[in-house]
């Protein structure tokens, strides 16, 4: 079914208002009438199926036929902090991540960042960027849209790290790297034994999900001295396998590990 | 190290001649010169690293400085059949299945196909399909360049999945679908099982990797008509989590996740 995100204040009681582009795409792009129903979410606290009653060009209004649960959430919040690629890669890194439940994204310049930074592109790159996350949360049938933080340095992703309850910078093979599913398992493992001596002890388990920061470079890499800097941070030097893979494709695929490793993916082990 | 997938022809004892656009590349973008050291494999069983001793805008020569095992390749030998999604999706898939190991991609139609089928265009299609997946291999280090197959009907996809260890169908959740990792550890622990019996009985553990066969459908999905006759054929309908992915991310996503499964995306559970 057709999800929309809106505004909080588009909800007044059991009503709900859509407008701008959301009444265009339901009028012109699903051809919707009084009567269909749709999912509306804030983003936040409120998601309802309701039925469209009046619609129009500019506006269109339902009424909630049931509240619903915003269950579809991953059990863990990964960020990914991705150094600035060349053309629209990081678009694609928005969209799959998006799909595959990132919490957040972090775009950063390192050294090695070959796209200029302009000030003034950047406030619409961002607003693109912030519209390509709402679209695929709401193809991919998400509650939430995942954040577009603006451009940071290298240095606020180092600073920032240690908030996250684990850090991983991809990086090629070295003597410091180990294997990400080394790392994701001890790290998961570590997080249910925390949550059963919450139990035990008779207290409630962790209330909030594990949170992951995926660190990943631009098409050149990160430099051996920002590796350093991120190690003595208490960043994990992470190797993805013996393959090289393309700067996006590394961010794309670390996430789809990640939640495969934390059961999102489909199924158990 | 810049990689070269060259013809068997090329070698000629320890001497090696490129040509054509691998020399204009190694001339033009590279800028290479003779004393420069590159890694040229014919992808199937010789690979060497090669110290070039001529060059000029037609051709290069160069000669055997080190022949290389050709370890890059994975431990299971993922085959992604996709059916056709529209515009230029199937080359992201390609491009970034090839990063990630494939071994082959067989492209089809299924009911829900969108895209025209015209066999005039089709070779045209094949030999850029082909051309990103030889470009994607050598840019990922790989051994080998995936095959691409011409394209197939669904009722081919059907009749050689059971040439597959396991074949899995990318199926949204119903009642005869199972999470995408329960089906993979599964099947995981069942050749480990077999290898060390195999072992335990004096014999050599089995010769010939796993074989999976990964099918995503197309933007509309599969019909329920074709998930049946899949499930009838022996392939196991595979969700991949709640939320719902793009055709293009799925086949992407859940070859990473395989991958992972099978300790090749780096490090070990």
């Amino acid at each position: 079914m057709q999800r929309y995100f809106i505004k909080e204040d588009q909800f007044s009681g059991d009503v709900v208002t859509l407008n701008g582009e959301d009444a265009h795409h339901l009028l012109r792009v699903m051809r919707a009438r009084p009567g269909d129903q749709i999912i509306v979410s804030d983003g936040r606290e409120r998601e309802a199926l309701v039925e469209i009653t009046t619609i129009a060009k500019d506006q269109a209004e339902a009424s909630v036929v049931q509240w619903l649960s915003q269950d579809q959430e991953a059990s863990v919040a990964v960020t990914i902090a991705q150094s600035l690629p060349k053309g629209d890669k990081l678009e694609t890194v928005i969209q799959k991540g998006t799909e595959l439940g990132a919490a957040a994204f972090i775009p950063f310049v390192s050294s090695r960042t070959v796209v200029q930074y302009d000030a003034r592109k950047e406030a619409k790159r961002l607003d693109r960027w912030r519209k390509i996350a709402k679209e695929a949360a709401e193809q991919a049938h998400r509650s939430k849209v995942p954040e577009v933080e603006d451009v940071a340095s290298w240095q606020h992703i180092v600073e920032i790290a240690t908030q996250y309850d684990l850090a991983l910078l991809c990086y090629e093979k070295t003597e410091a790297t180990q294997g990400l599913r080394t790392l994701l398992t001890q790290a998961r493992a570590n997080w249910l034994q925390a949550d059963s001596r919450c139990q035990a002890s008779g207290q409630e388990a962790q209330a909030s999900r594990p949170s992951i920061l995926l660190i990943a470079g631009p098409e050149g890499g990160f430099t051996e001295q920002e590796a350093e800097q991120a190690a003595g941070a208490g960043i994990q030097l992470a190797g993805l396998g013996k393959r090289i893979l393309r700067t996006e494709t590394a961010a794309m695929a670390a996430i789809a590990c990640v939640m495969y490793e934390f059961n999102e993916m489909g199924g158990t082990s």
